[in-house]
């Protein structure tokens, strides 16, 4: 027997009690049911956010979906000019976003692995003036690399410019506060830290957002955010909404304010702490300056053949973790720590990461990496005392 | 107790066996698992719109998602320019699609109940030589009104125009043939006659169309068709797909290869039969000049409250059936005819809504919409003989 076990940085692992409460009989969504539902889930959202003044719109969609969305609404055509923090593959897409409807940007590529710098984002203010909104990521998937968006945020509320933030993975595992810090649109996906199968996408919007999308229309219809907010108002979605995904993330956000989400931060902290511990002492590299505590990308030593190590931890340990994606693919792996994922886990993919480089000939000692994650994992417990 | 039934023209209720199959284990998407299963669902959804040559794609959204992507990849601003026909409220969202995008579109509107005639769109085309496309929707679900698609696709054909077709509840579940009416893009939604969860829309795109597409870029990004056409190269999405609804799709799809297609036509022609000779025995008119099968929309007799019969029908019976959108609300009821719907379910509503009617007051021999559908259910048993 092999459990199957995801690491992927998204589809996570969804517990068992909520993939069977998304099993209960169909329910429409022009209800009594459903619009309490949502307006539960839209209430317990603004938790996830850390947000009281904003607005938490659920979408029908991918996190991509809901970046459109967010993008599109907020930067107008022959208005507006948004400068793009890029560095790694969810960065780029952000551009391709901007590319794609014609809108006014400027995009900064960053070295793969570096976060955004606050310092960066004034300089490049201070030289263009048109530029009035800031499109960046505060957990880059691709790269497994944290930006410092409080201190960005510094920066766009000095200058009365719009800050959007790709929180796909961090919101809801990694410490992140709309409203204390100043953004004014985030969004994310289902499938990550909210641990639910993907299908869902949120938006969170200020009310600052709010002026700057009634200043003109945009070219949207599935993903006018003008339209989200109308039905909000009488708890509805504007088209069909995935409906039992819905249910799920109900119970999913309960769970999280039962379990306090500064705990769920620090819980993930120390699962990649542990992680990242263990692949140092695995004689491994992070590959990351700033690593993310969402997902660790950890370098493949150059005697291991990536493809074959990703493979035989599926085939002989049923677990899946990710690889590089376009410049990295081959160089690292990546191993996610969010959703339904616990110590255990971690301390799993661990030995089989040290087996199966054991397999491949690559010199390690059995056992060293996992020893490092417990001493993390100890120390942990022992602050709980 | 009460069971709860819904009969509302999507979300529809979804087979037991299907829910569950969906709370297997999460699985990620780029693995051969997914990969096989996508190819396998992209091959059985061409049996659905009954095509050999046109590409299924898979999108993550609900059918205005496709409908949109449908439009604004095809429709290119400054070069092509649309004829709309709207007979209800779906058609009108098209429009809308058009009017958001800037795209150049002449709507033309019909009255409510009345379906869209292949004259007036020779007509139309011939007084206005910029149309080269079509938008059409084959079954409005806001006034349970059915279109002859494929005479309008001859007319489409002859000019060598494309025609757009909404199959939102119609693919599935009312005789659709793509290829041989001509269609060049349809597309629907995975709550309808494919007896889903909302989250999933498909559109089927021609090689004419692909043709069309590729002759300019759109407002698209999310929505590229372009993209997911790349992806589905290797079966794959170019962004995380609803993947637990895609195992669910699978599971529905084998199930309609083993039923037949024309089956599940003729099951649901005689579900709608029956519900309209019901209405018509106990004394209540058919709104639709052109009834669809998917849905039938029955008029509610001027001394019974329409929000209280529905209300009842909840509250006492556990049935959700639909009201009436806009002009039609108060109205008329609607009640449908797709997915995991059978002959006994059909009973149970006819029989539940003559009892409510009675209980406003209605003047009603109880038993008389029950015989009326009966003989229909008997006709169509005889016929299988």
């Amino acid at each position: 027997m092999k459990k199957t076990r995801l690491f992927t940085p998204g589809p996570v692992m969804v517990p068992e009690d909520v993939m069977l409460h998304m099993a209960l009989p169909m329910e429409h969504h022009r209800t009594k049911f459903y619009r309490d539902m949502l307006a539960d889930v839209s209430d317990h959202l603004k938790y996830m956010f850390q947000t009281n003044h904003a607005d938490c719109l659920t979408l029908t969609g991918s996190g991509t979906c809901a970046g459109e969305a967010s993008i599109v609404s907020t930067v107008h055509k022959g208005k507006n000019k948004a400068l793009n923090l890029s560095c790694g593959k969810f960065g780029e897409r952000w551009a391709k976003i901007c590319k794609a409807f014609g809108l006014d940007h400027t995009d900064h590529t960053l070295d793969w692995g570096t976060g955004a710098s606050a310092d960066t984002v004034k300089k490049m203010m201070d030289d263009d003036a048109a530029i009035d909104t800031v499109i960046c990521v505060h957990s880059e998937t691709s790269t497994a690399t944290v930006t410092d968006i409080e201190a960005i945020a510094k920066v766009t509320q000095e200058r009365d410019a719009l800050l959007i933030v790709d929180c796909i993975t961090s919101c809801g595992c990694l410490p992140f506060r709309f409203d204390e810090w100043g953004i004014d649109i985030a969004f994310t996906g289902s499938q990550k830290a909210m641990m639910l199968p993907p299908g869902l996408a949120f938006a969170c919007v200020s009310p600052k957002a709010w002026r700057r999308i009634d200043e003109a229309d945009s070219p949207a219809f599935y993903n006018d955010l003008k339209a989200h907010r109308k039905s909000l108002r009488s708890w509805d979605n504007p088209y069909t909404p995935a409906n039992t995904l819905v249910l799920g993330l109900q119970k999913v956000l309960h769970g999280f304010k039962e379990r306090g989400l500064e705990n769920i931060w620090k819980e993930t902290h120390t699962m990649a702490e542990a992680t990242r511990a263990a692949a140092r002492a695995m004689g491994l590299g992070i590959f990351s300056k700033s690593p993310a505590d969402s997902v660790t990308a950890i370098m493949v030593p150059e005697n291991v053949d990536e493809p074959t190590l990703r493979k035989r931890l599926r085939s002989e340990h049923g677990m899946q973790i990710a690889g590089g994606q376009d410049a990295l693919k081959g160089r690292v792996i990546r191993i996610g720590h969010m959703g339904y994922v616990d110590a255990s886990d971690t301390l799993a993919v661990i030995a089989a990461l040290e087996l199966e480089l054991k397999f491949q000939g690559h010199e390690i000692e059995l056992g060293s990496g996992l020893k490092a994650a417990q001493e993390v994992f100890l120390a942990a417990l022992s602050a709980t005392k």
